[in-house]
């Protein structure tokens, strides 16, 4: 089975939402059947590369709120991270643009260190007083996950390094239905919206391996020009000679 | 769109239809937003591990056949590789047990190598003269294909590294209902056996293509115990508080 998951770095849902649905995983009988891949979503694609800043302001400013409210707002995102174990500086994260972010990370699940890299990008944004929008910062993590530096480097420097596998994965995920993230996808069958707890996540999970596997509509013979030609395979027994 | 393909590497027709899927592919207009999976397939998972020669006395055997019929069995094959531009030695392979190549192939996948793995061990086997079953040249072209050296002994040394892997994928073939193999796989919904022509493939794309992103049934407001509850998300005008 195979759970896709698109999320931004700059969403604390998304972040709380991974720990409940990791959890969720830890509980399901087969999860050593489960796939899991994360996809990219940007929240805010229009805001300009260089403008980062502290969190707080803009929550305040966005939400027509005073700083002391938007304070109130992360803090209250934080407790709900600190009850799924997360660590979470309430006033330390800054926002910006995440697209040079899911760029390293398709590098990183095209060398297998996609987990790897998303977890400290989210703990680094959510957890510690360095800043992920830091481009120093960014690479730094990326060899951290086990990423060659020089590559890292490369894709960072190179804005088009990637950019059409952030592009393609929003446009499915538009084509899903998805406007808010974390959204959750369960065989291309199912769709689970937002940060569940972990018991919903394990149910779903159930449900979707009930129903997994329907049986596969057969195509080759209808679109070839062979009379009801399945291809030559090889079986067991041997392999087919060609007519 | 999401492509499985189910092979082995001992498996002539798959090589032949991996290149004419890529045929297909390659003249199909929304190829860029393909991703393509290989999975594993034993032909014959019980063979064991040290009975390895070549294939040409197997077939004879197998088949009930003089060697110059089952000569003549590979340079028809050879014939169908050549005709998509493969390299094939007719009396060149040996036959063996390929668990340890799939383990491998499975790190190669695990390190965003798969692709490169796999065709250099479809190569090895069908188009040189060096035999894939030796475990040294396993673990060289495993090397060529981009892996670390000392990555690639311990996996090869270490007969439990990535086999529940190929474990996991030939029981999906099984619960798909493919039991030769290549088997192609379009989104889960759409099933392909053997070699077909390239045009046989271009259509199925373009077919499930039109199909592909049915409306997902949303899971977690039944299975929860909240509500008609969808859980926090982040969208473009900011994210949910929680109640």
């Amino acid at each position: 089975m195979r759970v896709e998951i698109w999320s931004d770095i700059a969403c604390p849902w998304c972040y709380i939402g991974k720990a409940r649905f990791e959890k969720g995983l830890a509980a399901f009988a087969h999860r050593d059947d489960v796939e899991v891949v994360h996809r990219s979503f940007e929240l805010d694609p229009n805001r300009p590369k260089g403008d980062i800043g502290p969190v707080i302001p803009m929550l305040a400013a966005k939400y027509g709120r005073t700083l002391e409210e938007a304070r109130a707002m992360e803090a209250n995102v934080a407790s709900n991270a600190h009850a799924e174990g997360l660590g979470y500086l309430a006033d330390g994260r800054d926002h910006g643009n995440t697209f040079d972010i899911h760029r390293v990370l398709h590098l990183a699940k095209a060398r297998g260190r996609q987990s790897e890299l998303l977890d400290l990008a989210y703990r680094t944004n959510f957890a510690e007083e360095r800043s992920v929008f830091d481009p120093a910062v960014l690479a730094e993590i990326a060899v951290a996950a086990g990423l060659d530096a020089e590559e890292v480097r490369t894709v960072i420097a190179d804005e088009n390094a990637y950019a059409d596998a952030v592009r393609a994965d929003e446009r499915e995920a538009a084509e899903l239905g998805a406007n808010a993230v974390p959204f959750f996808v369960l065989d291309r069958k199912y769709g689970i919206s937002g940060g569940q707890p972990a018991e919903v996540f394990a149910q779903a999970l159930d449900q979707a391996w009930q129903e997994r596997t329907p049986a596969l509509r057969p195509l080759g013979d209808a679109a070839g020009d062979r009379a009801g030609g399945d291809g030559e395979t090889c079986g067991p027994d041997g392999c087919e000679v060609p007519r």
